[in-house]
């Protein structure tokens, strides 16, 4: 259930909202919000926003105190007690949320919880906590404001930065790097082995030790249960503000760029680079040892089986049908190159055809 | 290795089970069953049943005590000591099934292992039975019955149903709330945060935080490493009912309705809405903000792309064939908007070649 | 970071890696090599290896102290003051890199930590290793040598192979039995329920009690946060040198033959049986009940829907195109049939008019 509205205290002024996140007021600058509510929900105290054009009907029935809106919306401003105009209400409301967010936060107490088990040669700093039940081995390093979960754990020599957060159970093995202001969703595995084998004689897998680290930049996000690969010999890399959803598999020697987004359940293959600002789609994969350039986008569910040395948008995936019509396609382009000659076979002949015509 | 046949105890009376249980119960009704093995493995203390008619001919070599069989199946009943004639052997098998496991089943003991941390403002019933090194937060509440393995964390405000069992390592995060009779399995992670952004002017990701919860119903099952994101707003909602297998992904916001079953490795994008008595095969997807009707099914691999309003099967996945010639398939399918257009030019110039004729 | 190079020690003579791992010698054998490093980093105290022909090229910069070549390189190593020469580099490269790794290795050291929690009714072997927190349950058995991670669960009667690894947080549920020299990396759960439901009158699930086991054979690896279901009566298999990536999931009762390997975000539903010596790509799927026989590859992200009898490669893949020339070749996708119809008619017509020329 959201924690909206705010349970104490007297909310925000719309006027301060404005002095620090900018926009243009309509409006009472003295009205006070005290949560953010999605349009159909808000309330007198709530604060909503518009960001998608469709809902734009919404707001005849919107009873919100306040409302974000796109710079053109000045008519319909004029419903609501006061109201913020801005070119990127999503990203204003983004920027309130944090706000709320950190207001209403109760955030974790410094200290290490007495069933945490530091090894006496790991330095957690005095402004960080460690949750319960939580492991940190020889060597690791807990910067300040760093939170460590219930139940994390944190390998020798690894490195968690500032103000970075771990989520309950979630694992960073042996000289792994974090940079600051990180999160990693619980359950999250950060540098298990690559999956690395040579074949001996016989065709039995030859393991080979995975020697690398996982270095991850600032601002990076990592989901529930997703997993990132140690570097064979090298390290996998990633970028500044890389955002990664859940139960992503990330191989090794992978280096993904600033600012990419990978959504839930995405596979990476090993030694794959993926550029800056790039958008991978759910479900899509990525085949070992490919060079994806900067601002490429991936549909959701495709298969990068080649390079991509141009932005834009890519996609691959067997359009949805009912089953009988998929069964009826699907044969057919089990045939098509066959098709495909038959068809040449028929312009060659209508050629002919009309020659004698 | 299974625990059938029983170690110990006299068994089930043929005759017992038809009482509870239905059937039309043929031969010996005295007969004692003390376990369920499959047709080809039975013994003469074995109850196996026939679920798949393909496999009549096993029944002939079978050396069960007891089979139940559909209710045509009277002939092949004479060869066995006793037999249960039902509209649904599978179904008579699970519910049979269920009450071995009952009779069987060595159940938590009740209480909370010295392990635990469970925190002075949380609530946990006297019936419930907490594992070693779990952690259960402020304001959380375990109900009658409940049973939290082995390493699971509760968050804060957290509510778990009465008699619903987490396996161990499985996550709750704060303000989720699950019913009764649940089961969450091992590594499983409830109300991790949903992946949300606003880009900001460079196109950097800012996080919406998520301040919605997740919202689970009764007799709900939820695999092994599943995730399910709480809503950014408003709640993720999981209705009665619903089985999800292992390695699910679930975005937030997403709504699912009674009954419905998702396979392994599907993923589920941000506000969803997937109605009742659905079946999305593995690995499939769906992506965000459509809505499926009740009583559909997706095919395994198939990613849904727009909403879905008629009940029945539908598909999307390219046909698996030998690498060449999938090779030579796959190169006309990047060609075939050409080659319908060649194909209607080829119409074309036959009619009037036709009309020439 | 990498480890490369060893911080201590004198590392290894050329002339005694030649002599336990084979290959032929050129240069000078009194070589000593401390790591081992790619081509374009390797120093002089680094040995470094060739495995991709493409790469023949840095050869010429290459700076490493001695370089293991393909059997034909004998000119290209004559730049390098020590050289090997072997039929199969990588294959050398891995065994030597298990030698340096075993040097280095700062192993667990045996002995139950203070904090783990294990019943008396388990069997835990003084040479075996158990972390923190971890927990292990009544009738469990931990074999000679074995290490079980930090947080890791050990069900009843559980069976954990000599030597074998558990790294931290893994899940080894009851009755389940893993061979020797196993790993298993973190986040993976091993004995998990399988998907098995009945439906009753009114279509809702009625759970089937998973009561078989997971039986593991020796020298397998499992990866991070992948899932294994035990199965329903009978058990789940897995052969001996099976290798699974990271986030795989198993299915109940599915049995894979030995030195199979199965790369990341695969799903193998219920009951398929694969056969030994397969490879099956990345998040590619495997539908239940199916059969597939030895020395078959999968393409990754391929769907396997029927059984396969011959060795060879499969795949079934939409090809990846731009968005738009995709979104005009999926149009014509959903209306191939109709165009194969439309062919034949074309081809009918066309023969009529020969005959009438």
């Amino acid at each position: 259930m959201s924690e909206w509205p705010l349970g104490a205290g007297e909310g925000l002024r719309v006027g301060d909202i404005v002095e620090k996140l900018g926009g243009t007021l309509l409006g009472d600058s003295q009205r006070r919000v005290r949560g953010i509510a999605p349009l159909d929900r808000a309330g007198p105290a709530d604060i909503a926003f518009l960001s998608q054009p469709g809902k734009r009907a919404w707001l005849e029935t919107c009873k919100a105190g306040c409302v974000i809106l796109p710079q053109d919306f000045e008519a319909e401003a004029s419903r609501f007690a006061a109201s913020i105009l801005t070119p990127d209400p999503y990203l204003y409301y983004a920027r309130l949320a944090q706000w709320f967010s950190a207001l209403q936060g109760e955030d974790a107490t410094p200290g290490v919880h007495a069933t945490a088990v530091v090894d006496p040669a790991a330095r957690v700093a005095s402004t960080a906590s460690v949750g319960a039940c939580a492991v940190i081995e020889r060597g690791a390093v807990v910067a300040d404001g760093a939170v460590i979960g219930a139940g994390c754990y944190i390998g020798r020599n690894a490195v968690i930065g500032a103000a970075t957060r771990l989520h309950p159970r979630a694992v960073v093995l042996h000289g792994c790097i974090l940079g600051a202001r990180c999160i990693v969703h619980a359950g999250a595995v950060i540098g298990s082995d690559g999956f690395g084998y040579a074949r001996d004689e016989q065709g039995a897998g030859v393991k080979i030790p995975q020697t690398g680290a996982v270095v991850i930049g600032n601002d990076v996000e990592i989901g529930a249960n997703t997993t990132i690969d140690r570097g064979a010999l090298d390290d996998t890399r990633i970028g500044d503000g890389v955002k990664i959803d859940n139960q992503v598999q990330i191989g090794h020697n992978v280096e993904i760029g600033p600012h990419t987004a990978l959504a839930g359940c995405v596979g990476v293959a090993g030694s794959a680079r993926i550029g800056a600002y790039c958008f991978i789609g759910g479900s899509a994969g990525i085949l070992g040892h490919l060079v994806i350039a900067d601002h490429v986008t991936i549909s959701a569910m495709s298969l990068v089986t080649r390079s991509i040395s141009q932005p834009g948008r890519y996609a691959g995936v067997f359009p949805l049908d009912t089953q009988a019509n998929w069964a009826e396609n699907a044969a057919a382009v089990r045939q098509l190159g066959a098709l495909r000659s038959r068809l040449r076979q028929l312009e060659k002949r209508q050629d002919k055809n009309i020659d004698k015509t």
